[in-house]
């Protein structure tokens, strides 16, 4: 019996799970590594981002809508049905020069693998206050995703706001301005980030409006949002916005962090680099799938899709290695 | 009231159906044709290769297994739920020439379109014997997906067969090595067209074995596969193999015909092309998803994450061009 392991999964989003389930079922006998639960400021826990969610209504095989973590209780039980092993530790540091690969855990314990899929996604960037992140963990009409929330019933014809200047902030407010009243998108400058096109489909929205110079210093409502505390940067003046949902877009963080000095090729953004259609990534054995590789789309169903890709990759690897 | 669709969706497998959830969650209001059914040589419904199949162990969120019809009418569900038109019509011809484009169903109508998702899946090639159809669309132990069904406990520790000499045959071979107590490769040449190393792999599993220059002239059983006729191509001899299991793997064929003569570029297998980890074609305003253009994973969960690529996709290009 070798006690180096076929495939380590790091992660248990859907990327993750939906590795693990593909995985086990080719008898590759993975063992996954789903992390401990952190605050950043938001929590960030095993399941991922999706154990913030309350309401799923874009995940297909759900008509009637699934919560976030009644969604992932399914996968994880889907991934142990076919003998996953879990483990509830991080892995903190990857050695990818020697094969096997070696793996450090926060306990210290060392893994041994020949192949490793990353699936350790991404978390939102938020303002960081308090009433923010209340309102956000609690489905009171905050949120990091307009492609996942933005339709959801509570949200039409209601006055939106969106903060940020990049283009995902443009493209989650063009997005509202189907649903929403009026959408209002947030800036603390007096230009945008944004690409001149992306910031033309705002000027053009008639229910856009674009609020310049003003930071938000505090989020008003109970369990529901009513509205937002500006100030202004130029003046210090404060003033208050009416909205029934906010729409944080100031970028997303890939969980990368364990893996500096690995040797590994990141994008521009800091995600993990594919080259192509596959979960490949520069180092031979080493597979990625999910948000951590994908500034793009970040939805649940295109990160299962990925990690069945990497299962299937690195079970064809593992064979033509004649590894198993 | 513009007369034009925003976007047209061809094909009700996973890819379509997750397409039309996205997009009119997105408030493009789409529109799905769905096709009709046909025997090509097995039956080929609207909804796709799911609908011939049983059991589906490895869509993520469903442990306990679902049914293939089962999952695609969850899927139908929910693209209705937010709006999706259904249309129980063929698209036969695409003019991709001028914009908008133009659409063309088996009854003649005429379907305006600014952009067209292609999610018309493949077919698995068959031998085209009654008793293999028979049994393939019964869940009688012959199937045309080894990842798919090859898990399943009914496979466990028995002797297994797979039909083809490619590379995809020595891969699904390989895969039901690690779960069956033997599996005979039959191949009509004596000689494999699979690349030496895939080739490798199945001459060094201790529990395969190949069958060289015989064709399965009838498959025998009642409600499950007992065993296979074999006939010898060079002295025209036949003989009889007990197998519990057919796995055929000569092939699948994108369902391409209607898109002859429309200018889209495709693989050298005859798949769409995508020359990026999105979904557009050569074409601006066309994208395709699911197994259409994808040759490699072919799973329920890779292409109902590429139909919502798709649909994001589309939904980003019609912001662009100022057409929703």
């Amino acid at each position: 019996m070798s006690d180096v392991e076929n495939v380590v999964i790091i992660g248990s989003g859907p990327a993750g799970w939906t590795a693990a389930i593909y995985a086990a079922r080719a008898n590759l006998n993975p063992i996954c590594y789903i992390g401990v639960p952190k605050q950043n400021p938001a929590p960030v826990l095993p399941g991922g981002q999706l154990m913030l969610t309350t309401e799923v209504e874009n995940y297909p095989g759900f008509p009637e809508g699934v919560t976030g973590p009644d969604m992932m209780d399914k996968f994880q039980a889907q991934a142990e049905r076919f003998g996953t092993r879990i483990v509830g530790e991080d892995i903190e540091k990857c050695d990818f020069s020697q094969k096997p690969f070696t793996l450090t855990t926060n306990k210290g314990t060392e893994v041994k693998a020949h192949a490793v899929i990353i699936a350790t996604g991404a978390t939102a960037n938020w303002m960081g206050l308090d009433n923010e992140l209340r309102l956000a963990t609690s489905g009171g009409g905050v949120s990091a995703c307009a492609v996942c929330d933005g339709a959801l019933p509570a949200y039409r014809d209601q006055p939106l706001a969106v903060v940020g200047g990049g283009d995902t902030a443009m493209e989650e407010a063009h997005y509202l301005t189907k649903f929403a009243s009026k959408v209002s998108i947030i800036h603390r400058r007096d230009k945008f980030r944004a690409s001149k096109t992306m910031q033309q489909r705002i000027f053009d929205a008639p229910n856009a409006e674009v609020i310049w110079n003003k930071v938000v210093v505090d989020v008003l409502g109970d369990s529901m949002i009513e509205g937002v505390r500006l100030k202004d940067t130029q003046t210090g003046e404060e003033s208050t916005l009416d909205v029934k949902g906010l729409f944080i877009a100031i970028g997303h963080t890939p969980a990368t962090n364990f893996l500096e000095g690995s040797g590994l090729d990141f994008d521009d953004k800091g995600y993990i680099k594919l080259e192509t259609r596959n979960s490949q990534t520069n180092i031979d054995g080493v597979f990625a799938a999910g948000d951590v590789a994908d500034a793009e789309y970040r939805q649940a169903v295109t990160a299962a899709g990925m990690g069945c890709q990497a299962a299937i990759d690195v079970e064809r690897w593992l064979g033509d290695q004649g590894l198993a």
